[in-house]
């Protein structure tokens, strides 16, 4: 396509998705549910064909030369395909969120003033590889009474063609206009530029990926991000607190897996409890061969440490999220350093403290900024399933509209709801 | 200043806003309802004094051949510091919003979770004209713990400037830094460009003033924005409905005020009603000089009345927002007409319909895609103090974020709180 026809193409994908939106606010609960598990039934009658329509794209991706995790990542395995359908039938099967009223209250002139649980309108999803994807959005989006638009990356085209096939199938089937889930059918990029500069038609934009792509698109969006940058995550050991729980929760918070955004990457020790905590924790690091990033204070009490690996940290050590069997270690006067150099250093994502003293954990709460706080638990538990949110949309590193994981209600908005009987203004 | 000069300026602006909001998101419910108590003081006791900068405003708009009306916004009357001051006194003995805990829950893994309201850091307001509304945004940022950078009209120039002074002596007496609230001291016009695109110290634009200007700030943001475009507000008669309560509402949803952006601009009447209906709300417009902008149907019914100004409605005359002694009537064949009319024209601000039909109430409420959405009461009631909020930082016409009238809770956000007792992942 030249630029003309991409401009036309995506401005007819917004209309479209607009007009399906006012059909799915408007649609039943029942309707919402049958076209997820309708949806659940294809993905399993189909799974043969949806696997030949993927072969294409993994050949692609092997004469393209992708490393094997990559084109893993990008295989629908029945199995994978089975976790799709039984997601669709989590989401059926939870309590609809649209339509909820909150807060409603009489007010001095007579009227009841609350608020109602309504579908934002149009979500664009902009993601990389893992075609499965393609059903966990459009899933989301039919729960919440939205329309969306998928744009996922050129490797898995077919496969998300395909998918995106069945799920328009399953909408007509139950009764919802097809629009209501659209997928790019181009691999062209710059369609991605005119998705997130066209607030007329859509509401928000989710970009699953590298950091890059989140960059580029909060850079350049003219619609709202919810955005997912670093998770520099802490844990702070306290004076007082329980040494054999601070190392459990430590030992679990960088080591249960070392990729996801909310393991730790900074562990922060009160002077009090260094000489007593560091040589348990360190043990238990030497062990699972995790590196450690000391100021000299650390090294001072870890050189002990049969096997322990050490080297001095840099300023850049602070603020680095390494994604990998590392973590910086730091030694500090007690709570105010710690808030001190969370809040400086910490990407704001989830940060936890391990403390006996109920003051210092109120202002731990209070005062560091992220947007989860922790006491006496790891930061592993950031997670919108381990939250109770049902569903997770994505991770917000922002304070507006959404912070911290996002469930079901970041693709909802709250609209006023006034009851009277006849009351005028005076 | 040069280019250069107010890059360096700003970005100060922003530094220091950053280091102030950390202090003010630590500080007591006391020492913010302190200052603001003691601004309520200080502007009382320098009541002469502020008159005497205001002068300088007053002049230069007269010399400059400002109209009567816009001088009469630039002053600083007695009367209305003393309103200034009293709002400062009303936020004070508010119930502070910060800190409160929603939602804390038992999760299968022993965690307890919930959300912490805490203020947003920093918000930047950009207005014009009126230099009693510094006050206003002073005192609820020091309401709800955050900084603000503000930047008024370069006509108000110099009030601004001396508000400003006793802002910051009310902080710095109250023990609070006084850069939480800055006044931007040049009116260079490239400081708002600056402003509006430093996402690391800015975290939401509230901009106050013509459609211009929003428009101007909306589009070329890099910060979230809380915005408020058209007020495009509808009255719906249905069939059936009490009469005479619609004509009540219908004539204060117009007449009460015309400049309101909650005034209604568009009357739908339903064809069952229109008969009955039509000749007494023409009858209450015609003797309040409302001129009617009617479809063939309306006309037919209303040529009737006597002194009714009639014009043949145009396509353009279902979007306008009139603000003025003028209001769209159409005939439509019943609720569904009516709710897709609203959608299309409606500038998703305040509609309300007035009906005896339970179902119809109930659909009126899920379907209209508007902020604020009515039963059986007047536009003219969507308004942040009317809606129990204490007070209205601005009316929003997004969707993210803030949506309708919004008050305090608007300038926070909510935070994730995790209790353990040493829980960890499996």
């Amino acid at each position: 396509m030249n630029a003309l026809n991409i401009s036309e193409y995506t401005q007819t994908l917004g209309l479209q998705a607009k007009a399906a939106a006012c059909h799915m606010a408007a649609a039943s609960t029942a309707s919402r549910n049958k076209a997820l598990r309708r949806l659940a039934t294809l993905l399993r009658d189909n799974t043969e064909a949806l696997q030949l329509d993927n072969a294409k794209d993994l050949e692609r991706a092997v004469a393209a030369g992708l490393s094997a995790p990559m084109v893993d990542r990008l295989k629908l395995s029945p199995k994978v395909l089975e976790t799709c359908a039984q997601g669709c039938e989590q989401l059926a099967a939870m309590a609809d969120v649209i339509g909820e009223i909150i807060g409603m209250k009489q007010q001095p002139s007579g009227i009841r003033v609350g608020q109602m649980r309504v579908p934002i309108g149009v979500f664009g999803m902009i993601f990389e590889s893992r075609p499965n994807v393609t059903i966990e959005a459009a899933s989301l989006s039919i729960k919440s009474g939205n329309a969306c638009i998928l744009r996922g990356g050129s490797e898995a085209i077919d496969s998300n063609k395909a998918l995106a096939r069945l799920v328009q199938q399953a909408l007509s089937d139950s009764g919802l206009p097809a629009d209501a889930v659209q997928l790019v059918q181009t691999t062209d990029r710059e369609v991605v530029g005119q998705l997130i500069t066209m607030p007329q038609y859509v509401d928000v934009i989710i970009p699953r990926g590298g950091k890059g792509l989140i960059e580029r698109i909060s850079r350049d969006a003219k619609v709202p991000v919810i955005k997912h940058l670093d998770g520099n995550c802490h844990v702070y050991v306290d004076d007082p607190c329980d040494i054999a729980m601070a190392v459990k929760v430590a030992d679990n918070a960088k080591t249960n897996k070392y990729s996801p955004c909310n393991a730790a990457e900074g562990l922060l020790v009160a002077r009090g409890v260094a000489a007593e905590f560091l040589p348990l924790i360190g043990r238990v690091y030497a062990d699972k061969g995790v590196e450690m990033r000391v100021c000299p204070e650390g090294r001072a009490i870890l050189q002990a440490v049969p096997g322990a690996q050490l080297t001095d940290a840099s300023e850049q050590d602070w603020s680095e999220e390494y994604l990998a069997p590392i973590i910086s270690v730091k030694v500090v006067s007690g709570l105010d350093e710690a808030i001190a150099h969370i809040n400086r250093y910490s990407s704001h994502h989830t940060d936890a403290i391990l403390t006996r003293d109920h003051m210092h954990a109120q202002r731990f709460l209070r005062e560091v900024d992220s947007a989860s706080v922790m006491v006496n638990t790891s930061t592993r538990f950031a997670d919108g399933f381990e939250y109770g949110l049902g569903a997770e949309i994505g991770i917000s590193t922002d304070k507006f509209h959404a912070r911290g994981p996002v469930g079901i209600e970041g693709l909802t908005s709250l609209k006023y709801v006034v009851l009277g009987d006849g009351e005028v203004r005076q």
